[in-house]
């Protein structure tokens, strides 16, 4: 039950907004900003970060949607986030990610746990002054989100066949308009 | 030392948003919409709950800055944010306050920390469903900004007397397009 009087037809985050939705203007846009753009890292790779430190922070309806974002991404069935959540340092994905995600779970836990030397180890591996930025903030931004959705106790759907529908919108439209709509039966 | 390279004259989030001005917009435009209104809490009492959880992730940069602000709007000399931080219950605040305060503090250590007891005992004090949305949503935008701050190593000026002169920035202009710029002596 939610903390406060919400839509009860709109799951996770998107009822908060659709409370609030002068503050989920701004929010949208700096998720849009961080999320669906492939310079420096790819969207699938931005997805990775958020869905990573979702699952870090227990955030059932975050990680679940964005781990879905990166499935719909790279057209797979969930099999590389798996291996991520499991240990990133042996999963299918580059050095830089590597890297980048050890960065990201320091940050999940705070600002200060984040060490030069995981900072060199990103740069080592090829990663830009733009690629450390944008990874710090989107850690940073899904600590926000998380705390959101769960500090106010919304509600995620327990019907996992409603997370790839919705990812498939994001995939298309990106973070916005169709913010407040229920996802559109296939 | 900065992770990444950044203007050496701005300090602590302010020279970030100088490397990526994009996304300044709108965490400033979020912090203007959450921190400079009145409605139902007060922008000091607003202040108040980004100054604790920045004392409680440990931002020397946040809490100083947003302590000051504190004190700016009181008027007082720092000693409300002192009891505040050494213990809020018994700090000169009202009952609702420290209600969402212990609301705060536990969004601060995750989403999930927040209990109903906490959100009932609001409620009896007075809090509206807006008073607890912005409550949870503060305390969660500054686990975002002290994790940005931090987690990418910015500077924060060390001499204490620039906050206040700071403060007094915000408190006339609010978050937004003054960011870039040194504060003026006074």
């Amino acid at each position: 039950m939610p903390y406060i009087e919400v839509d009860p037809n709109l799951p996770g985050i998107r009822s908060l907004m659709a409370f609030s939705p002068l503050t989920a203007e701004p929010m949208n846009k700096l998720a849009g900003l961080l999320l669906r753009t492939n310079e420096g890292l790819s969207m699938a790779e931005r997805e990775m970060i958020a869905a990573y430190v979702s699952y870090l922070n227990d955030c059932f309806y975050c990680q679940h949607s964005h781990g879905a974002i990166v499935s719909c991404y790279l057209n797979d069935d969930g099999a590389l986030m798996k291996q991520i959540r499991e240990d990133f340092e042996t999963a299918d994905i580059s050095d830089k990610m590597k890297a980048l995600l050890s960065v990201a779970s320091s940050v999940q836990k705070g600002g200060k746990y984040v060490r030069e030397e995981q900072i060199k180890r990103a740069r080592d591996a090829g990663a830009s002054d733009k690629d450390i930025h944008d990874t710090v903030l989107i850690a940073a931004l899904f600590c926000l989100f998380n705390r959101y959705v769960d500090g106010l106790g919304s509600t995620a759907p327990t019907d996992m066949d409603s997370y790839p529908l919705r990812a498939r919108q994001i995939a298309e439209s990106g973070y916005g308009s169709h913010l407040f709509s229920k996802p559109k039966t296939a």
